[in-house]
């Protein structure tokens, strides 16, 4: 008998119809013979409109009293899927986060696993029943006091209890059919993608690529937990995210995918004087206002002023409040100037081959090159290589790297890895 | 320094406005000076809806599942008013009922408290915070699962709180001003009561005054426990529910107050065998669709057919349920017909004077009948009359007697008690 975690987010328990559709796929694993346990999301938007409850009572509502009011959106999707589950003839039983053992440190709003003691889930499986996780939810066990994961938390709930119970496969279930190439709304020949690594998926995810979020991937690698993302929508088989067998190694195409991601913004810092320190002084004060920096280009200085031009991307939704606080630091940190740009789009090209293959960056400029695509920022990754364009460029952009890469489904016959939206 | 437990209902927290209200108000409590600890509800029609999703997926939900999804509502609405609280200056930590000590038997849906341990309740108030405390749900210990108190069940958390921590007073708040000698609505002439005894208002609640539940004001009796119903929307003195000291009930008029019932129907057996053991028969089966009979009245048997009629009222939405039981036991039972009528209701006179009292039978009965009020059933216990009369004519016979025990306000000088809405 295999032993199944299966998670469902929001928008596969939206309404009642969508808990029943759901339930009777649960129910379907069960009778093909596996145990099975059920993480599950608040449904559809229950999330948001508690939040705008919060709001509405309360300027800066306390974390801890946040995470109390937010845990109950799951607490209604999984009793409610049990229910469902109940009235296909099968025994379920729905668990709180404190119920299924998910201790976690004492940081409200993002909290860390620690110890995972699903004793009551594994009893529920023994005695034959279905057992239904919410996910996103915590317990701490010195202040007794209910915790959330933060962004992407059912996953890392799934994946927790996998690793924990030892399960033989966690099903990430989801609207798509599984992690594409790249976005096929805005690339029409992307594919869904067999098989990517967890080292490929986390590039992918940090580049962009919505489908799964980095800390579950990590915290699946770390376990060595097998996920397949799929959609709840039919039975197709998704995506198989896991470590590649050598043998299926050597079969490994070169490139997986081609991630984007519009959400960023690009602030620059103009004439800051090229001396020791100043530009650690620069990103100290950024992260003081707890924001993640991702791309940095610092331009050679000038020889006759002795000042250089510092640039770096971060989250759209943080810009103001960076620039505020930079522009507060303007004479401690004695530049010249600010300037902030919203228009501008990162593309990603992820692929485990770059390291033993060269060539790839030759071909990846001279695409964009042959598109008309200006480039503004570079980095890269052992296995990942990123730029920054403008954002009315990215959609052309992609569509040429995808098809000088072969990815497209109608190109080269070797199936590629890849992001999906 | 005072302990206060106060009680706000659903319809007191029904959107952000009234939470902000209601922590104002707690907020004013806590800078009198007092230690104030808070039992609620769920907001406004939070539970039906939820009760309407479970109908939804499932057409018998599990009651364990029911419970889990029912006690959402009280946790969205606890985290929203600590949020609140928190926005004027004061801390608030909310707590549900397994976090507060809320020890119940496992019977889901209608739990009994069997213990109250609030270890977490009291170190919030020994750190200077208000506790905000879930109502109307509960813990098993030897299940882990979460139960629920059934109806009233969020007065009967804060009177079992207000009990094990010895608090010098229940404040109930609700959406009048206390406890009425009758239903204002009904009655114009019909004032507030200053104070009542547990016997007295345990008459008029089992009467049908919905003010207070029953079983709460058992728990407060058993204990002691000081009540004080209040509005929400004023700062007025309500209705103090307690024993009376001796010299107190010298002044005590006879007639508390007058309640009416239009929730139940009658059901009348006609022609059941009068022999030993068929109404034990009857009944048993009634008790067994799970429903409680109030009224009995079994005719003197027909000497030429020794057969008997039987008439008893039960709750209006079972009344289906057990016509379904009785006809399908038919046979059995050996009666001839069943009739059912649920057009009728009960006035209720209740007073702790009529142990004392001669006379009051009379008056009562001599207003209604100059009234014109047909009676169908009568019942009494010590400090109580009931009877039932056709619906069309309760409210000229709740008038009728009003006047006729002097409880108009514009009528004797002395304060009666009574009945609330």
């Amino acid at each position: 008998m295999s032993l199944v975690v299966q998670k469902f987010g929001g928008s596969s328990v939206a309404d009642a119809e969508s808990i029943k559709r759901v339930a009777r796929r649960i129910v379907d694993t069960k009778k093909a013979g596996n145990d099975v346990v059920v993480v599950v999301s608040a449904m559809g938007d229950t999330t948001d409109d508690l939040l705008d409850l919060a709001n509405q009572v309360a300027p800066i509502p306390p974390a801890r009293e946040l995470d109390m009011l937010l845990t109950a959106g799951e607490r209604i999707s999984m009793a409610l899927l049990a229910m469902a589950i109940a009235s296909y003839g099968h025994e379920a039983r729905s668990f709180t986060g404190s119920q299924a053992g998910m201790i976690t440190d004492e940081v409200h709003g993002n909290a860390r696993i620690v110890d995972v003691t699903p004793r009551r889930v594994e009893e529920a499986l023994a005695a034959g029943a279905i057992a239904i996780v919410a996910g996103f939810q915590g317990f701490n066990r010195r202040t007794g006091d209910i915790t959330t994961l933060g962004r992407g938390g059912s996953d890392t709930t799934a994946v927790a209890l996998a690793a924990a119970m030892n399960a033989d496969v966690c099903e990430i279930y989801t609207d798509v059919d599984g992690v594409f190439t790249s976005d096929p709304r805005v690339v029409p020949a992307a594919h869904k993608i067999d098989h990517i690594t967890y080292e490929e998926m986390l590039e992918l995810a940090a580049a962009g690529a919505k489908v799964l979020y980095i800390r579950a991937v990590e915290f699946a690698r770390r376990n060595q937990v097998r996920l397949h993302v799929r959609s709840s929508f039919n039975h197709k088989e998704g995506t198989i995210v896991s470590d590649l067998t050598p043998e299926a190694s050597m079969e490994k195409p070169v490139i997986t995918g081609v991630a984007t991601d519009k959400s960023e913004a690009k602030i620059t810092v103009v004439g800051v004087p090229d001396v020791p320190g100043k530009a650690a002084d620069l990103f100290t004060r950024v992260a003081a206002e707890g924001v993640s920096i991702d791309m940095i280009v610092q331009n050679v200085s000038a020889a006759a002023t002795g000042l250089t031009d510092i640039s770096f991307t971060l989250p759209k939704d943080r810009g103001a409040r960076v620039l505020a606080a930079l522009d507060a630091s303007k004479e401690d940190l004695g530049f010249q100037a600010l300037q902030y740009d919203d228009q501008i789009a990162k593309l990603a090209l992820v692929g485990a081959g770059m390291r033993t293959h060269p060539g790839v960056s030759a071909r990846f400029f001279t695409a964009l090159a042959e598109a008309g695509i200006n480039i503004e920022m570079i980095t890269t990754s052992e296995i990942r290589i990123s730029v920054v364009t403008r954002v009315d460029t990215l959609d052309d952009a992609v569509r040429a790297v995808h098809t000088a890469f072969g990815l497209d489904a109608d190109g080269e016959a070797v199936v590629y890895g890849g992001t999906g939206r």
